[in-house]
């Protein structure tokens, strides 16, 4: 980064250091805070891999490495479009760049650098390509992603596991009582049952409905990608204002008792869930996961002890407003580059930091990147296109060059 | 059992062989079958033993080694009754014994035998002592065991474990429905909600009522020893009769996605779950199994597989008529030796074989045994007093002697 003209540092965080560069542009032009990350994901199983993931080959237009698309593909053609721009004198805006090293797990030194050098980040912009356009390959500007929650919920009461016939019609049976317990976050329709829990849901605005539906769901598709047909979540809504404008609470993993091969006589001394709840604009993380704790305990059987181990807060939804003044100039950029409008894709995941940094900052954030499915991040023989790579150059390149 | 007067056989079964002694009395005297098992539990974990398990100890008035109590100890006492009874010519009936290798373990020889050899077991009076006594230590007479039938149900759907924001609020989530299923099993007052599942199920009679509130159930005292307040099972019903005429639906076990420490944001491929009924007087297992699998089968959630990988039936619930002709003067002998009159217990487990025998032998159960929680039966340090032992001897030999 120093090589190619921006003057780069390395902050120590206490966990993995956080890199921080800037090229000052005139005064009065905007100043884009650009994100990414240097970590990676393991490489197990290494088996499966063709080619080592340490030794990046090219294969049919495609780089084959660990981290090729996420992050190292999606933030060099950043730099790469700096380097063009700066060496042009083309560059349209003040950088900031900030990289960090632990983006696939808690992103603890981030927050520790946000914290301390809130005033270093100061931005009108925040740039980050670390997504994925949609499957069929259009250009696409990430306009929300989902906060995030978490919550272990456990009973216990036996003292070991019981004889069923001895204690059955006696003792309380925690897997019984657990799943009892669960099914009630849930109505029948499918909606969230914990009260309270969508008080601060809005309703997406006309605009916002547009730009989500601007690329139509395919069903048969959804069927065929991951096995089962798109009738999770609530009734009375499409998928995308599912995935995008509504909140849920997933059961992760619920686990209690024997699970092997025949039967196991036995009332469990234990039962443990494991939930997580993706947050929808406006809802606030901390008031939902209060409520979700009390409706836990409020609902809790009689004669077993309902203990809750672990809860957290990953991050708060993020909303692109759809006049974001970024809008149209990514557009125009995107249709210039692929010959079509971009549509417009309002997730269902989370990327926590995005939110944080975007407040620490000030600055709204614009999300859009080449990634693809193809790319198999997070798993063997992970790659990146080189025409996804050009377009990302060209992205990055006439975007802040025209600011 | 040749040395002390009986004729005995070894019959092969085509997994473990069955022994089957006979003596013997004048016609028109009673014929008595007694069963008993030679078969034990695994002796691990091993260095739990004070002494090797297969080395009887004796210390502090009991003896100690695997088996001690289940079953050698408790039908040792009826082998040395029975020597005693024909050495003195005193035996009031006809013997015939029937010990098994496969008790421990589903009983297959058991049954095989019973199959072919009907006729050989013809008698009046099932004797079987491979029962204990109340935790008081009060001589104890059971006078019913529930039947038992088990299933194990599956919901898939996702190829593999799905992302919980991509895809939350889409797909439809196994674990999430499979605790909606099985939570449809029962009403909010603990009774079963399957439809017809208790139609057969009878009131106890006023005789059977009091019989069975023959012994206060101690609440505090359950509490201790279990971990947990006797508030399972149906509301309106005392412990007694929830344990020995009321069925229960009990989850073994429930398994699926994530289960460690922290949070994983997946939506699980699968979920399990083994259960298990069991059954009061006078429901039929195979009816009640066909009722179960067709309530979980027309509760099925939409989007998912159900299946039903597993599913059996132990076997029927047994009930002794409390006018029973032994009750009078198995009562009689208990008073004789202990000094005080049974109380009566109808059992909450199954001992799915007797029902089996009886109804293939024709004959009536008579259960009393002299086993106790102390004999920690299954587990290492397994003991049986010796007083308990004489106990038994008294009890086989006043009842066989005045028949």
């Amino acid at each position: 980064m120093t090589n190619i003209g921006l003057s780069a540092e390395l902050h120590e965080t206490g966990s993995k250091p956080v890199v921080f560069a800037e090229h000052r542009g005139e005064s009065g032009k905007p100043v884009v805070l650009f994100y990414g990350h240097y970590d990676v994901q393991p490489v197990d199983p290494l088996d499966e891999w063709t080619t080592p993931p340490f030794n990046p080959t090219m294969r049919n237009g495609r780089i084959y490495a660990r981290g090729a698309s996420d992050n190292k593909g999606q933030f060099f053609y950043v730099l790469k479009a700096l380097e063009t721009l700066i060496k042009n004198d083309a560059l349209g805006c003040s950088i900031k760049a900030l990289i960090e090293g632990e983006e696939e797990n808690g992103s603890a030194g981030m927050s520790v650098f946000l914290r301390k050098r809130k005033e270093m980040l100061k931005s009108d912009i925040l740039l980050v390509t670390d997504v994925d356009t949609v499957n069929s390959g259009a250009p696409t500007i990430i306009m929300g992603l989902r906060g995030l929650i978490s919550i272990t919920v456990r009973l216990s009461g036996p003292i070991h596991d019981l004889h069923s016939g001895m204690h059955g019609g006696l003792a309380p049976n925690p897997a019984q009582q657990m799943v009892r317990l669960i099914a009630t976050l849930h109505n029948t329709d499918g909606s969230i049952a914990v009260e309270g829990f969508n008080d601060d849901v809005r309703k997406p605005s006309e605009k916002e409905l547009m730009l989500a539906e601007s690329e139509p769901f395919n069903e048969a598709e959804y069927h065929r990608l991951t096995g089962v047909p798109p009738v999770g979540g609530e009734k009375g809504f499409n998928p995308a204002v599912r995935l995008g404008f509504r909140p849920t609470i997933e059961i992760n993993g619920i686990s209690s008792g024997y699970g092997g091969a025949g039967s196991k006589t036995i009332i469990p001394s234990t039962a443990t869930a494991k939930i997580t709840a993706r947050l929808a604009p406006d809802q606030d993380p901390l008031t939902c996961l209060q409520k979700l704790e009390r409706h836990l305990r409020s609902h809790a059987p009689s004669g077993l002890n309902l203990d809750i181990p672990e809860s957290g807060i990953a991050g708060p939804p993020i909303i692109v407003h759809p006049d974001n003044r970024m809008i149209p100039l990514a557009s125009k950029v995107m249709k210039q580059i692929t010959g079509r409008s971009p549509v417009f894709m309002y997730e269902g995941a989370s990327i926590p930091i995005i939110a944080e940094i975007s407040k620490a900052s000030g600055s709204d954030p614009l999300l859009a990147g080449f990634g693809s499915a193809q790319d198999r991040i997070h798993a063997p023989n992970e790659s990146f296109s080189i025409d996804q790579f050009k377009r990302g150059f060209l992205y990055a390149g006439l975007l802040l060059g025209s600011l």
